[in-house]
């Protein structure tokens, strides 16, 4: 039988496994960061209707440049993220990891550098690596916040063409505020002048304003968003990002034509006309959250701060096996290899009381 | 205003302009390859019901490895290129662009190179480029087919990463025959080895018997196909491979997670359970494209022999003026930068009456 290893792959892919949490079929399942509400039934019956609509020209090629669902997406961030931007200022492409995989093939790729503060979202450096763009792992402090003076001397010592900034950041999850962002962001311009990547997934779950007013009058800072998490559509696979055209018109060099189907637009068009009913479910789920964060802290648990639908919580002398204890009562969570924590999604209400029951038992096991 | 080249974008995306072909609003749209006939209305009805179902789960990551289309996939080869594979063989992506790029991706990138035989696909070169592969540019004969000496010659020569075996071959529409596949499989094996991909986009419309039965025993043969031509779904953006196992495990090592969204494989899946009724479509388009060819040759137009779903005509001394001679009758076909030559798409009859006439006065204007 042949292998990779009998195949003329990369050097560089040689004994690599592909990307992706364990999907173990148990009760309760807080491993991957997905909103626990499924879609409401108004919006399903609204999503078969514009895709009916989509596949009765389904023969020919989509809108290669997405003008509707830009439109719309650029609405939904005027409204919720405190600035006004406009079509041309948007991009969207499969999932956030294509938006960040096509700003890597038109900023980075062969002989440049990304720079990422660790730990983050691992998958800044595997599509780095994927697009041949050199990774820096920058540093992160003990409370896993940016040390700004330690993040500004990383920019200048290694002077990196593209920047990821996670916020809330991914597994830890707190928000960052915006005086950080402008000082890593003068930082990169002063080593380059690069890429600032302010990497927004779980933008709508922060307790602080979201970052995109922070694009007006720098072309080179870019804020990615994604319709995953807050608009409870892991399934559909829709990023964007919103930044000066020019970015706009730089990853169209860059993107494969036609890469955005037209059931994708139409999907994401249904689900930005129900963004008031998402966007309540957000609400019930940051609620959730702190609950999570409150409790936890009263189990003794050590817990960061967290802006997302997650929350880091610890600390553990051998995080593998508390996630394996929890996993034998049937809790699902995310080992991130963050040392002595885990990662654990907010779920429903019940999903999260079975939830901090095992952790009950773990607790008491551990003491 | 910022422009594209005020940012920090690589030095060889710059005066780069986005790929696609022109999209005019004309009559009778004869440029992209597009399959005329809308989906059967059957189909658009269980296209709804497959996403009404796969959007109640819409807020769960879809499955990663789509396991259900691929067996799908498998079966419908099996079913109608005279080989057995299976699901294990099989991968799919967002449009046979997609897959191509993760054959990159893995096979080639930088520091590698990839050889088509031109004029050829011209998204295997910028596809080659966006990986970071270098491109080489193969020769083909004055008659648009591969030189099988030559062919194997450039091989020995530049001994390339990857090979581009286009059949039927796109702009020019002639397929190649097995014998020219192994021999320059051969060639690439002893000189390198590399991977060699088939790519039959338009396989369907051929005279000749699929090439994917060559794939038994040679773990470095790849050949990638589409749904966008003969199951007329452009829009759709699906593309897929069959290979020996390992060629798709090694393609998971860059494939971005979740690349394929639950609506695309729901969608997918519709197509695939109306199978025969599609293919009776094509069965008509071959019909069309066969009296294009004789028509055009009764014109006295020189027409390369074609195997897809559109033709090659000419030879005109000013290809662009004929090409805009035509649009200015309300015919939009596509002009690829062959010299003299221009390309057909085969559209519905009445489509194709509306070409002919407008080449019968072309024809005269040139007289």
């Amino acid at each position: 039988m042949t292998g990779i290893d009998d195949l003329p792959i990369r050097d560089e892919l040689r004994g690599k496994t592909p990307y992706g949490a364990p999907q173990l079929d148990v009760p309760v399942r807080l491993n991957t960061n997905e909103n626990p509400y499924p879609l409401p039934e108004p919006l399903v019956r609204r999503i078969a209707e514009r895709v009916t609509e989509a596949a009765r020209t389904l023969n020919r090629y989509p809108d290669r440049d997405a003008v509707e669902l830009r439109t719309g997406l650029a609405d939904y961030l005027s409204r919720t993220c405190g600035h006004r931007v406009t079509a041309p200022q948007v991009w969207a492409a499969n999932g956030s990891n294509e938006v960040i995989q096509q700003l890597l093939q038109a900023f980075g790729g062969p002989g440049r550098t990304a720079i990422g503060f660790e730990p983050s979202y691992s998958m800044h450096a595997l599509i780095s690596r994927g697009t041949g763009t050199g990774w820096i792992s920058g540093p992160r402090s003990e409370d896993f916040t940016i040390d700004t003076g330690a993040a500004v001397a990383a920019i200048a010592e290694h002077r990196p063409d593209v920047v990821f900034i996670t916020s809330p950041n991914n597994p830890t999850g707190t928000a960052v505020d915006a005086d950080t962002v402008l000082a890593l962001h003068e930082a990169a311009q002063a080593a380059k002048p690069s890429l600032v990547v302010v990497d927004e997934a779980y933008g709508e779950f922060s307790h602080r304003p979201s970052l995109l007013p922070l694009i007006e009058g720098r072309p080179h800072l870019v804020v990615s968003r994604t319709m995953s998490k807050a608009f409870g559509a892991a399934g559909l696979r829709l990023g964007y990002l919103a930044a000066d055209p020019a970015v706009v018109d730089a990853v169209q060099l860059v993107r494969l034509p036609y890469h955005l189907s037209a059931v994708t637009q139409a999907t994401a068009l249904a689900a930005l006309e129900h963004t008031d009913t998402l966007l309540g479910y957000v609400d019930q789920l940051k609620a959730e959250r702190d609950r999570l964060v409150t409790e936890l802290r009263a189990l003794g648990c050590e817990v960061t701060d967290s802006d997302a639908n997650f929350v880091q919580f610890g600390r553990f002398e051998d995080s593998h096996r508390a996630w394996q204890r929890l996993l034998e009562q049937g809790v699902l969570v995310r080992d991130n290899g963050v040392p002595g924590r885990l990662r654990v999604t907010a779920g429903t209400p019940e999903e999260n009381d079975a939830f901090l029951d095992a952790v009950r038992v773990l607790m008491k096991q551990s003491a």
